[in-house]
């Protein structure tokens, strides 16, 4: 069996393992792909400083995300259709997330409920919430998530309406797969996924369906977000599904500095800088390129994380010593789901933690708290020169 | 059959479907192509700055060109021998520009002539004049494009001598096609085309034959060009064109701040800034590199438009935020005509539509009239730091 | 047949029909090639201005190099063993290059001799001096140029030790070909070339076999230059052979501005900026990059011309605007002879004449004499920024 | 027989020629290998000064290291697992050196033993120190440099825990190589490295089998490595190992002006700046970078020593005249001993004294001693600009 020594490995046997229409659903960033491309490739731009004839012994990655405890400062994004990827998807990742001592974030756009995770797993999880121009249900919404104990509310801000991926029209991606003849002859390479898939909760879109009226399961996911997703939600509304939510609330998908501010000023717990994983306005600066100045404007004022990008633990590593608290990760844990199930999961954050952990000590730095600007070398046009 | 998400879908369907010797004289730039790369790589310089929690119901992109009401600022460019990439080509494409609500450009080269176009369509268009040795042949062309009722005057100023393109002069470009046994082995592969093609009113320059003397249809571009084309145009011709005009007139293919200042001083409604698609002065920079400096120059005093690299709706916002009142497009409809006639057109607006609207609301923006520079991150060297 | 429109389609019939120990070796820098490539790829970061409605008629590219009238200021570079490329080569380019009306340079290591190609062409040329650790075959050298009325000694500086090509050790080079199995396999595919080749005058070192004692026509190229060549050359016995010369002196091969200054002193009538075409010192910089400094140092002083990347009649007219008096071309009209013999020297002219013309008319000059800085955008780092 | 005129072709024939495992574990970076390919790459943008007309005769490359007197100044880097790129690998490097007069450095983690080489060459040679967990084992290996009369003591600083290579692990490295089917498959196709391994002194750790308790010669490396290596040293210990050697010491390692200031203090002969060939720290800047600012911050008190990349007589000269008074070579001398033995080895030092004496001549100098800086160009911010 492939020995796994890095999150492309899982990449591998995830484009191997899932259907096609699934893998570029995840794999996709809107229109050139230019903004998810660079998500990735601006992190090495920054560069580490070696330090030597450092004891090394006793490090730590634990930390605190949300005031939590967490063993490594790295999150689970919310993922919608992640029970696609692999059956029971949520709650396989969730239960790996459990294990390994991270947050698990359930999206609005999952297979598996939030009743069924929080029954599945019994313990608290983070819920992302999308809103719908149906408030009632947007207010359902909030309650379920209340009533299954989950621990904070990602309000994500970044897809009122959807950026374009090419492929997902292409392939009339749906969920459960439409059957066309192309799907299906895609899906029969496919059968260890199909097997698995068959002894599935859920296969359907599991927050929403029987939740909103006459929404079918076989919804065009493009479609259904233009008719359905409240496109005029601002900073108004924000505030009151906050005042509605009561508890811990985490804003994502900011990456101007003036709208980190409102959200210092709405009161939020912490915010996402994030660019939805590339897959909203291309042409968007990288999330690691503007954290900086996000750390300049509001950075002694609240709790700062970063998600869009993120491979490896240098990734995590650079993200902190930039001044993030923590970390989100989407597609890396979505590799290791689609390509083994839970223990994939698990793997993925087994990876990264090693990466974090020696490279940490190749810096001379023996705790993620102690990670700094004095272990990088930031190009010093990082942010860019703009007229 | 394909789901069309963007131009680069039309283009491929474009490339299999006509002969290829017309593909190449439209998908190809002067020497190294340098400049034609450029024009459409250097847009990707520019950034987007993402705002959310904004309200994003009821957009537009309807705006005016030369004081004309447009659905969007998207004009058709001229473009030679549109006739031949589909049958009537210069007929569809102006039913098209029509249906969709933005002006269409009928070239000096075209294959329908002026008074096809007119007959067919029964609306407005624009008018692109190249200018001959033979000035009573240009009066009469001037004569002819006011008796049809154009509603704007499009003089071309970069195209006195040809740039060379490497492929029309292997390919032996000529209207219609030489008979040579490459051109007919090619040809036999383009069957719709040629059985579309085979009802088309005109297969040769429909402006010309007939209007210049000693003027035969398979004459070789390149040398009739050379021969036929004013060389001596210089301001104070221009002037007297436009006097003999006498309407709203739009100088098409100004790079340079002293060129446009002239335009301005002698009173033409519009520029296009223009490199001609990388078709004339190979190594002249993109046309949106030098917009910047343009707007500094003239942009309060004249309507500037600008065409050249223009695939995405992305694109042409861009443009727009930089200053530019409208742009053109020239191979971006050509592909969707090539590919599909009028409806690929159609599509082609449809696409850059969208891209357009979708774009604008990302960027927290409702009405492209309040595009702005605090849209967009612009490169501080984008216009280049020259000794 | 082929229609020939660019440097590189000459190239692509050459690469086919000489054996590919003379293509090697005329294809090839030394070491890792960097400074051999940097000589064409620096020309395109060098922008041009386009200038619009300029009458453009009454064109002229006619100039002088070191007094002499030229039709366009590109003289031929010296180029050792051009009578491989082609048989007869020296005397079939000096053919081509006179009736063209440019200068034609005669290398030291050339196969046909000083005596053959002044006989064959009855017209004065340049002749390219190496010196040898024999002095008296020396002197002889430069009585022979004098005795076949060359109008001017070339002296180049650059050589007196040879930069390593790999392919040129690895194919032994040499003079005729040395017949190794791979040769002859290689050889039997160029029948053409082989059986101009039996007809040819000569097919040793027409300077050389003969004229210094011991050497025999195989000799290892690489191996003879590092036995024969003077290792000692320094400005004073530079400044010797000026004055044994007593005529119209360059000096080939100056890439320093300290250089160029000793060459003012020691009163040459041109220095020739060149790296030698990226076969010497691998690192170092094009000699477009340069020459803006040279020109600084000594512009006013001394005519300058250059070498080294050349490939078309924009990189010509770059040169020019940034001040160089004349160029020299070596393997633009290598290609053009290995390909079609003299025509291909012919086409190489006319192809670079075409260039430099039309370009020059879209950047808005009739004249080369009037080119300048005006016309050009340079980075304004062009030169480098070095610490 | 191929002509061997570069170091890359010496690579090419040990790829062809040695098990893949060994070939894997020389030819591979940490993580994503950023650092690794930097470290070659960056020696491209430092550019070099031609001068012309200097006198070139009698050159010299010869120099001193630690007081010692070399050929040319680079030394052979230590290299674990030598003697399984080819039979008794460090004996026959060990040979090469001595023949061309350049140091050779044994490693701790070499195959053939101290006092193996010590018996076999008669010669003193440096040793490489690796503290273990067992002080003991760290005191007797000091104790048997010692005693073989090892010149030098060189204190690998930078590898207290392993930086994560992919390939090792995925192939399961180990010395011997273990026996899977895939091992086995691969070793078949390279019979004539196995029957002259059949014949070797010695096929496991020399050093360490028989020394350490408990060290079996199968075990994983990257796995013991974790286990036996000392992740406590620091400078405290290292002053500790200097006291107890009492001879010349160079600590090797070094990429921080910090760090390079502590190794002063300390009193060691010289500082190798290394980042052990993009092994370790991936992200860490290559060697050559950081060179400048570590010349300025101890040029003046210790002697300086450069490896990592250097694959070349140029990449040597760089080093020289950028400050360093010696360089060490790692896998541009383990590719000659894996393609042909000790003359590989030989071949390689050839190759590169070559390199470096022409390359020097055309840069108008006659003695290694006198580069410096006026024969470079090195970009204003080859250090990096880092905020
Ligand atoms: C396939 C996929 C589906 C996603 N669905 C959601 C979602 O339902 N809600 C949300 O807030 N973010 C969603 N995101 C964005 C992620 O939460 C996260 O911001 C992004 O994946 C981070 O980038 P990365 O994948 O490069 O780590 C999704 C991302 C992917 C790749
Ligand atoms: C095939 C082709 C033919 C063209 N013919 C003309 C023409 O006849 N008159 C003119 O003014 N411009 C002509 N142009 C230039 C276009 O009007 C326009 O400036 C250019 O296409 C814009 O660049 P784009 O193709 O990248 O959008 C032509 C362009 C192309 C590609
Ligand atoms: C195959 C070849 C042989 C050459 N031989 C000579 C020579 O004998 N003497 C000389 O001064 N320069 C020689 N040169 C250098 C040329 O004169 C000239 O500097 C160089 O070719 C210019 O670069 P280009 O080939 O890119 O135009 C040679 C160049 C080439 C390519
Ligand atoms: C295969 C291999 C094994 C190495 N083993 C050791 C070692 O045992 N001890 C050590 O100090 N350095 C070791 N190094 C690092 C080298 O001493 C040296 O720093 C590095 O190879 C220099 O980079 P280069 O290979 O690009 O020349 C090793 C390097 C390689 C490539």
């Amino acid at each position: 069996m492939a020995v796994i020594t890095n999150i492309e490995d899982l990449k591998r046997i995830y484009e191997r393992r899932v259907p096609r229409m699934f893998y570029d659903y995840a794999e996709s960033g809107s229109w050139t792909e230019q903004t998810f491309r660079e998500n990735s490739s601006d992190f090495d731009l920054i560069r580490l400083r070696q330090r030597v004839a450092v004891d090394m012994s006793g490090r730590s990655t634990a930390s605190q995300m949300v005031g939590q405890d967490v063993a490594m400062p790295v999150a689970l994004a919310p993922v919608g259709l992640t029970g696609m990827q692999h059956a029971d998807g949520e709650i396989k990742a969730a239960h790996a997330a459990n294990e390994f001592g991270v947050p698990f974030t359930l999206s609005t756009m999952s297979i598996n409920s939030i009743e069924e995770v929080a029954e599945a797993t019994g313990r608290p999880f983070w819920f992302q919430l999308y809103t719908m121009r149906d408030t009632d249900y947007t207010s359902r919404l909030i309650q379920r998530a209340k009533a299954a104990k989950c621990s904070a509310l990602v309000i994500t801000l970044d897809l009122q309406i959807l950026g374009q991926r090419h492929k997902d029209l292409k392939n009339g991606l749906s969920a459960p797969p439409k059957l066309t003849p192309r799907t299906i002859a895609n899906l029969m390479t496919k059968w260890a996924w199909g097997i698995e898939m068959l002894g599935a909760k859920r296969r359907n879109f599991g927050n929403i369906v029987g939740h909103v009226q006459g929404v079918s399961d076989t919804a065009n996911l493009g479609a259904w977000t233009a008719e359905q997703f409240d496109p005029t939600l601002d900073w108004g509304k924000v505030a009151k599904l906050m005042e509605q939510w009561d508890g811990k609330v985490i804003l994502k998908g900011i990456l101007d500095a003036e709208d980190a501010k409102m959200a210092v000023k709405l009161g939020a717990d912490a915010i996402v800088v994030s660019n939805h994983g590339g897959r909203q306005l291309d042409g968007a600066l990288s999330s690691i390129r503007v954290l900086p100045e996000i750390m300049d404007a509001v950075g002694g004022d609240i709790e700062v994380h970063l998600d869009s990008g993120i491979r490896s633990g240098q990734d995590v590593l650079k993200a902190l010593a930039l001044g993030a608290k923590g970390t989100m990760i989407g597609r890396a844990f979505v590799y290791g789901l689609g390509a083994m199930g839970q223990k994939g999961v698990s793997t993925a954050l087994e990876v990264i933690h090693k990466e974090l952990d020696t490279t940490m000590a190749l810096c001379g730095e023996k705790n993620v708290a102690n990670l700094g600007r004095h272990n990088l070398l930031v190009p010093e046009d990082f942010g860019g020169r703009w007229a």
